[in-house]
């Protein structure tokens, strides 16, 4: 993998969708596709395309195509999800107990290690074979097992006095859910997802396509 | 408002973003804000606010800077989001219950009034004083209550389906969770929602700032 310093965001947040359209290539069993033929199917432009790939060098070959299997190891590789990480997840809730039973992330080397709760009736129970434990604990938990990354699904108030333990505790990343965007030291990475603005674009686009009529 | 019809995604995508900060900075008591001040805060250069704002005829005044409360509003009209809207949730598992449960939806406008299942040991039961009800009825229920949006929330292989008969139904919007691309008729607008794509780039950062070390 060529090395390359200046990606820009942009391109970083296209790669998971290219990644799970090649994905799907691969199960449907073709071998290779054009840049043509993939902006078809992905909905971004060929050239916009080839633009993207050409900051890793580029994993195409002119009037053949891109090697389906190839660039889909390539792009993972570069995504960093050719090793495991472990997770912990904060709030056992319902989206805490969401994350935990959606066991397509284990697949992809995303292992849920532990669960934390401060709430008594919640601790003990298991999630999809994974404990819950008391929130006490937590440091002590990353610790010794070396956890990389902390899903924070807790309530707004709770979640940067949340994010500020599990960094303290050594976590290497932050996903974070709760509605509010949260601060790390720049030697821990973060993403804050907030599922309302995608309710907002979406409210965005049904009104022009009413204005549009 | 002064309408715009060239507005790309890109800038509509960061407008529920400002529409937070916006929304803090009101909680605080702040009325104006300079286009630098609202830099630091953001994470975004004072020229792309005042690119992202001018597409919609700019709110601010040189020397003054934007009125919060003012800005808020606008932005909140140009979404949409000035008016109620009125959603179903297909699937009672943890992520539908998770979005049910999340009440500061219904706050901004969005309400739900109806969650579908085919799991008839789910079917009767209330999440947040909202209905599970069969599956089968939702044609009739979308037609009954002018449902806005279709939140899914079943499984990837159901989603589709459930996709088609929401359109059939009526509903404008799709807000989807399950993790495919949804196809739509051009009529009805779609936000393909995958969680997971944030924790890719979550796994990109980690690893960017450990090589850097």
């Amino acid at each position: 993998m060529k090395k390359q310093d200046k990606i820009s965001n942009a391109v970083i947040k296209r790669l998971p969708r290219y990644r799970r359209y090649l994905k799907e290539l691969q199960k449907k069993g073709v071998d290779k596709i054009s840049s043509n033929e993939f902006s078809r199917l992905i909905g971004y432009t060929a050239s916009q395309i080839r633009q993207d790939l050409n900051n890793f060098g580029g994993f195409g070959q002119q009037g053949y195509g891109y090697s389906v299997e190839g660039l889909y190891n390539e792009i993972s590789a570069i995504l960093g999800l050719d090793r495991q990480y472990k997770m912990v997840i904060v709030g056992a809730g319902n989206l805490g107990q969401a994350i935990a039973n959606h066991t397509y992330y284990y697949k992809a080397g995303f292992v849920v290690c532990g669960i934390f709760e401060i709430n008594p009736r919640l601790i003990g129970i298991k999630i999809n074979d994974i404990e819950v434990m008391d929130y006490e604990n937590i440091v002590q938990f990353v610790e010794d097992n070396n956890i990389d990354i902390g899903i924070i699904c807790t309530t707004k108030d709770a979640a940067q006095e949340v994010a500020d333990k599990l960094c303290f505790a050594g976590v290497r990343g932050l996903w974070n859910f709760a509605p509010v965007d949260i601060e790390t030291p720049s030697r821990v990475a973060i993403e804050n997802v907030h599922i309302s603005d995608s309710l907002h674009s979406l409210a965005y686009h049904m009104n022009k396509i009413r204005e549009e009529k």
